[in-house]
This record gives C-alpha cells, sequence and structure tokens, in this order.
C-alpha cells in the first residue's frame, strides 16, 4: 500500500450493526464535511444475514457474507471492523494486516486483550490499526493522546467512559432509586443491555481504560491485570451519604502512575470502581450517558474531554475520523509511517497490585448500637496507619446503628486487613460498602 | 523541506517571554514524553534585549536578536512565532514561508487578522502553519477541529475561551461583586493586565472565534465582521437575577450557521458577548481562568474540550505538539502536505450581520413605578414581533421599579426596533442591560 499511486481509497466494512450502518450513512452524505471523504469508496460491507432489512442502501454486490473475502480482496485498502466480538474479529484483522491492509476498529474487547498482537503485526506489516472509537464514542481522546498531549508527562487518565453505568447512577442521584429498579427500567428503554454484565461489572470500563493507559503512558497493558469492580453494590444510601458529604459516587476508569513503594520507579495503576467525587471536581457534572476523560500531565496541567459515549452517529463520527486520518496520509504517499499514528508501545508496563494502591475510603457499617464502637473501630484503624478525616454516626437500621467513615490516604492493602479485624468484632453487624475516594 | 531526508530538525524560536520560556523548558526535559521529541534541536531564539534574565540555559550563539537571520537560516526548518502582537510578527512569519520553512504560532491577533495572507503563502510554498496554541491555550481543539471533528457538519462552535474574564465573571458570581472591584483585585494578582482592553472588551476572544469559525466551517473570516461586546455592562444585579432566573453570565464566543433570511443559503454568525447560559449547560460549570469549547454537529452531537486556556506550560504543551506533529510528518518524508493539517479555507465565508440574529434576550428596565407600565412594554414588544418568555417586576431601586423580561426567540433587529421606542415612552427611566440568551 504505501508508496502506491493516490487514486481513492476502497473500504472494506467488517459489520452493518448500529455503527456500520451510521458509518455507511455519514459517509453517504458528504456535503458540509471535509472534501477529502470524497476520495473514499464503501467497496464491499460484510454481514451475517443478506436477509435483515438494512437501514441504508448501498449498490448491488457491495453486502457480503464472505468476510474473508474482504480481508483478502486486494482491490481493498483499509479494513473496517464494526462487528464486536473476540473471534471471528481478531483473526479477520490479522489476516487484513498480513494483506497490507490498514485498520479501523471500533473493538474495544479485542483490541483490549489482543492489542499487543495486533500492534505488532501492523508495525511488520506497515499498517496502522486505528482505534479512535473504541473509547469515549464520538469524543476524540485516542488521537490526543497519540498526539497533541504526548508531548506531556502524563500523570492520569481517568474517565467516565460507560454510558449505561453513568446513567444508572445519574438517576439513581436524582430519583433517590435503587440500583435493580433503575437497571430495569433502563433495560426497557434501551439504556442497558438483556445482560448487563459487561457494563455494570465494569467490564467495558475496563477494557477502555487499559487501551487508555498503553496510549497516554506508552506501554502495553496485560488486560487480566485491570482491577475491576461494578456498580452493583453502590446503593441510594450511599449516594445520600455521599451527597452530604459533597461526593457524588460515578463509576471511574482510572490509570496513573504510583509510586513503587520505597523503591525508586514508579509503577502503573489500572483500575475501575465506583469512586466518591467531591462535587467540584470536572468529572462530577459529567451526567447520564455521556462521557468524559480527563487527562492530567506536566506541564498541561488538566484537560478534559466530553460528549456522547456511545451511539451509531458519535460512533460513526469517531470511525470516519479514522478514515479520514488515514486516507489523508496515504494521499500524502509517504514512504514511512507517521510515528505519531502508528502503534508505538514496545514493551509490558508493570502494574501496580490494588493492594498497593494509596487512597481515601469511604466505608459504612452497621454495627450494635452501643457506645464503645467508634472507640474501638478508630483503636484498630489506627493500629494499621489508617487515620480518618471523618466519623459520622448517621442514623439507624432497626435495631442497628450506621457509621459512615472517611479515611486520609492509605495504602489498600493496610485497609483491608484493619477491616478484616474490624469484620471480626462482635460490635459490628456488618460492612455494607467499601469505596474509594478520588 | 519536503523531500528532504530526514536529520532531525531545527528550530528557530521567535520569542522567549512566558511561552518560549516553557515552550524550551519542555523541550529541555524529553523524558517521559514522545520520543520524538529526541529529534528536535533549539537551533536559535531570537529576543528584543540580551541583558534580560532568562529562566532557561541555552548554549552560547543560540539566543539572538537578530531575528531577520533567523527566517532566513538556511539550517532552520521550523520558526515558532511566540513573540505576540502584529508586527513585525506577521512580516517574519510571511518571509520564513517565503523560505521553505513550517511555522508553529500562538499568535490570534495576528492570525485571526492576516490569516488570508498567510496561508495563501503557506499553500504556495508548500509548508504548514500550525497555531493550536493560538485558541484555548493546552486544550487540543485546533487539531480536532482540523481533523477528527472535520467528518460532521459543523452546526456551532461555542467558547469560553478568555480566561481573564471567565476568572472576573466567575468571581462576580460567587462572590456577588461588582465588575470594578474584582478587574482591579484581578489586576493586582496578575490574572488581568494593567490595559485590560483586550480581554474585558471582548477582541481576545473576537480573534479566537474567528480562527474556529475559519476551521469549523471552512471559509476565512473577516476579522472586521466580529461582532464583539464586553463585559464592562455587567452588573452583580443581573447576574443575581439571572441566577434566580436559572443561568449564569459568561462571555461566549459563537460561530454558528444561521439561516439567510427566507432564502435558502446559510450564512455564519460569528460573535462575542456577555450570555445568559442555562445552569444545566455544560459552559456553565467552567469557572475561574479555565475555557472549555463546545462543538455541535451532525452526527456527533456536542463534544466539549476543557482545560487551562493560558499560561506558560499549558501553551507551551500546544506549542510543542505542533512541533512534533510537524515533526512527525516531515520524517514521513512525504510528497505533498497532509491535506488535514494544510491550511485548507479559501473563500470567505459571508457573515450574518448581528441585527439577523435570531436569538433570546434578557433585559433590565429601570421605569417610574405606576401600574400601566407592563402593559405597555407588552403593547410595544408585540407591534414587534417580541414574545416574552418571562417579566418580573423585581424590585425598586430609590423611586423607580425594575422590571426584568426574558423573550422568546426573536429577530435581533426587530428587538431593537422595540426597545427603541420602549426608551422613548415617559414611563421608562432607562434600560441598564441587555443580554442575549443561550
Ligand atoms: N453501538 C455503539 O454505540 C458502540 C459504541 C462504541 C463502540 N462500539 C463497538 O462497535 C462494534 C460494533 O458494535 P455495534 O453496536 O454496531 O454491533 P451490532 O449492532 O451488533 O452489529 C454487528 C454487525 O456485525 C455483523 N457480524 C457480527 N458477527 C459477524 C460474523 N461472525 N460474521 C459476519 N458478520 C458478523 C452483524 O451482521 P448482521 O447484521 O448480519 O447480524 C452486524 O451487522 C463493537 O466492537 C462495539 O463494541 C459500539
Ligand atoms: N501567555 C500566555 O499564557 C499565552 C497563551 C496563549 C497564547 N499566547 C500568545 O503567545 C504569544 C507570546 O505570548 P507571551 O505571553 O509569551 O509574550 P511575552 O511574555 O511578552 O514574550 C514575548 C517575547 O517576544 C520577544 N519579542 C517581542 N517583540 C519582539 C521584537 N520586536 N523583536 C524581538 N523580540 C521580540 C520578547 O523579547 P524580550 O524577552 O527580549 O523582551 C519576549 O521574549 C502571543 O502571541 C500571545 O498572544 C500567550
Amino acid at each position: 500500500m504505501l508508496g502506491a499511486t493516490f487514486m481513492g481509497v476502497k473500504l472494506g466494512i467488517l459489520g452493518l450493526g448500529t455503527v456500520g450502518t451510521g458509518t455507511v450513512k455519514l459517509l453517504q452524505d458528504k456535503n458540509g464535511r471535509h472534501p477529502l471523504l470524497q476520495d473514499i469508496e464503501i467497496y464491499r460491507v460484510g454481514v451475517r444475514s443478506l436477509d435483515k432489512p438494512r437501514d441504508v442502501q448501498l449498490p448491488e454486490g457491495v453486502i457480503t457474507t464472505d468476510l474473508e473475502g474482504i480481508v483478502n480482496d486486494p482491490e481493498i485498502d483499509i479494513v473496517v471492523e464494526l462487528m464486536g466480538g473476540l473471534e471471528p474479529a481478531r483473526t479477520l484483522i490479522l489476516k487484513a494486516i498480513a494483506n497490507g491492509k490498514h485498520i479501523v476498529t471500533a473493538n474495544k474487547a479485542a483490541i483490549s486483550r489482543f492489542g499487543a498482537e495486533i500492534f505488532t503485526a501492523a508495525n511488520q506489516a506497515g499498517v496502522y490499526v486505528m482505534l479512535e472509537a473504541s473509547v469515549g464514542g464520538g469524543i476524540p481522546v485516542i488521537q490526543p493522546l497519540k498526539q497533541s498531549l504526548s508531548v506531556n508527562q502524563i500523570s492520569a487518565v481517568t474517565g467516565i467512559v460507560n454510558g449505561t453505568t453513568n446513567y444508572i447512577l445519574t438517576r439513581m442521584q436524582t430519583e433517590g432509586s435503587d440500583f435493580a429498579d433503575v437497571l430495569a427500567d433502563a433495560q426497557k428503554l434501551g439504556y442497558a443491555e438483556a445482560d448487563p454484565t459487561a457494563d455494570v461489572d465494569g467490564w467495558d470500563a475496563g477494557d477502555k481504560i487499559a487501551i487508555l493507559a498503553s496510549l497516554g503512558f506508552g506501554g502495553r497493558i496485560n488486560r487480566e491485570q485491570v482491577y475491576c469492580e461494578g456498580i452493583r453494590q453502590v446503593s441510594k444510601t450511599d449516594i445520600a451519604y455521599a451527597s452530604k458529604l459533597g461526593f457524588v459516587i460515578k463509576l471511574l476508569a482510572i490509570a496513573q502512575n504510583v509510586k513503587n513503594g520505597h523503591r525508586d520507579n514508579s509503577l502503573l495503576s489500572v483500575r475501575v470502581h465506583p469512586t466518591l467525587v467531591p462535587q467540584t471536581h470536572p468529572l462530577a457534572s459529567i451526567n447520564g450517558v455521556y462521557n468524559a476523560i480527563l487527562v492530567e500531565g506536566e506541564p498541561i496541567g488538566q484537560v478534559m474531554f466530553f460528549g456522547p459515549g456511545a451511539g451509531e452517529g458519535a460512533t460513526a463520527s469517531a470511525v470516519s475520523a479514522d478514515i479520514l486520518n488515514l486516507v489523508a496520509n496515504l494521499k500524502t504517499n509517504h514512504a514511512h509511517l507517521n510515528p505519531t499514528l502508528a502503534c508505538r508501545h514496545q514493551h509490558y508496563s508493570e502494574i501496580a497490585p490494588i493492594s498497593e494502591l494509596v487512597t481515601r475510603f469511604y466505608t459504612r457499617f452497621l454495627t450494635e448500637d452501643h457506645p464503645g464502637v467508634i472507640g474501638q473501630l478508630g483503636t484498630c484503624f489506627g493500629k494499621h496507619g489508617v487515620s480518618l478525616e471523618s466519623v459520622v454516626q448517621t442514623g439507624f437500621h432497626g435495631q442497628l446503628a450506621e457509621i459512615v467513615v472517611v479515611t486520609h490516604d492509605v495504602r489498600e492493602g493496610d485497609f483491608r486487613q484493619a477491616l478484616a479485624e474490624i469484620a471480626a468484632m462482635p460490635a459490628i453487624n456488618s460492612i455494607p460498602s467499601i469505596f474509594r475516594v478520588l
């Protein structure tokens, strides 16, 4: 492909579902968009079933079920993978790369797991793998991380990157409703899937923060080392207490440089968990299905990107932006890949275990109602080096008292040890909620 | 330059003030940043005075007062213009371009006025003119507008792009203080210049929205056609009323497609004015010296970019990002300019006169205290097709009554005619405030 005379670009699109349809619609209506889109031809679109009604018109013969044929077709310059899932997506992407085709994909699941394999193959073949749509829907965040922001020493990338969970938490917050009720309603309204696990348990956000971490910090991420905790245990009670303390609860995906114990090097902490976010923090006011990604670095300080995290149109914008970028680079007819767009990370980043995280904690205890219990908690926390920012005896649950504690910064491992001891105390009935505080 | 073998890139920087110093600092500390920065050499830095103490160390002979020498030096690949002002910046940029050098600049004043001349020269010479730092400090917004977002049909670009005025308005809002007091204090604290005119009267924001408009809508903008109204007439009284009505007052810079009367084509409205922004709008919570730019388009919907709008480090990040981008493109050794980075607008956009704007208005009247006055207002507005969303008789100023009106959408010209008639009524003492409502 590289070095060839520029003759327009032929796309082979794999998948004509939500995102594929949006992309075809955008590319078929070129008026008012970048003129370079004129040079793009939708040459083949691969689907599973030829019988499904489609929301777009394509010339006879363009839609096919022969996806192998697409990735092997010498006419095709760019393969746009919008089918999702792990296989056959991975195999088709690798075949396309081996055939010298550039890749555009929205597939966070495949990239977060097979990125190392795919990027290595792409670098060998001298092709690009573009993935703007894999994180944050339409929000341009991948390209800024690769280019503009990469002159900074990045210290943290923190995102609200899953629209479904942000929608649920926002409704729980504004309506004072319970998780299960809001989830059921969100499923009815189409904001949550019938099987909500990937969203609600934080896996989707985990895929996305693995990708953001690898771009922000320039090392590959082992997806299995990303700590993922979902929002099932967030209750309306905790949202109400958090609110009184000046926080909102958000599912945050965080990649952050952390000190490696007493040693000199730094590790990467990459994690997803419900988090108490101060109400004045830029991420606190991101509501509903919107996504936002906050990047912190030196010397830039904080920059945040905000927008629709999913949906046909927004995601099609990101996919088309990648295609445009490729066409622009191919048109300049260069002999080498542009090093700010090519895949650059070689080594795996060393990931800090969650026990090494230093953070504040919010914890809610249900205790027997006797006066010594706060003292006992304090003594046990003190023994483990946990110092408390606030302790509030907040109310009664039947016979039980409710105590909410916010700690100062503490090593998570130490905090968990203290909690284990506390849980064993006779005065402690249960510990329904433990959340980290930003 | 194009087509040459890649041997690293030599910079000639014009200016070593706030932004120049930040840029040199960043480029001298390459650790943890994009590896491509290794290929950059700070070859010459032009200043006015050799005697000034500098915050950075540079080898003997690098700092010079011979700026002509820099733009004519055949060794130099990229001229980074960080001196500011109109001349000699314009002449030096044009000479550098004529000598085949690529340009990076932070100079919104020069670009918004001489952009057409500079871009035409750059296209003829086959060089890039990069200007990420000219709008929004460190926020990556120019590149997304040129690339990722350009696959959209953009309908509006709306920004808080002047940190000084946003700082002043934020303090007026939170402290309930008057403009003059906050301005004086901001000047003491270094958040406003001794001569605050460029910021306070909206000229700086006007420069920036002219640039954003030209990138978002792909046509050149005649800077003199940008309507600019500053914040001097915003009072704490209006901020308080706005707040009661559910708004905050922000200095917005807006570029927007508007219908051309009854004709079929659309015009561009490009303007800067204090604006009542609904408290729930994404721009309403951008406070202090921060900037944010909201881009709306089809099919993406709304995306917003947020971050520090000025300052040594943030602006240096944007300047260095442009340099990195150039180095990446030069390294690929292409035979043509990358069409998504090159200057692309040819024609001038047709700008709608402010009288053609259709918007809501907030207006505060001081009137004699007699019962018929609201009726008289209503009748006169009705005659000119102005319909009212809310009318509040809000209080008394000595002998005078105070009436605050919010209109429905109305053509500005019609509204101004109604106001002229109302101002002439005997019952009307004065009309201290007229603001547009988003
Ligand atoms: N939806 C969003 O808002 C969104 C946002 C960001 C990223 N993404 C990502 O974008 C990708 C696509 O998502 P989507 O929502 O568009 O999915 P979708 O609506 O389920 O569409 C999937 C498409 O791929 C085709 N396909 C799937 N497996 C196939 C196979 N084995 N052989 C042939 N065709 C196959 C389907 O064909 P048939 O039509 O014949 O069934 C369908 O056209 C996923 O990676 C997703 O994570 C989606
Ligand atoms: N400051 C910010 O936060 C910021 C943010 C965004 C964009 N910008 C833009 O960045 C540009 C630079 O701003 P700045 O704040 O860095 O300005 P600055 O601190 O005033 O620095 C200007 C520099 O240019 C040199 N210079 C000016 N005129 C010269 C001349 N005629 N001959 C030789 N040298 C000359 C000065 O030399 P001496 O040092 O010898 O006086 C000084 O080093 C401006 O276009 C500004 O609008 C600034």
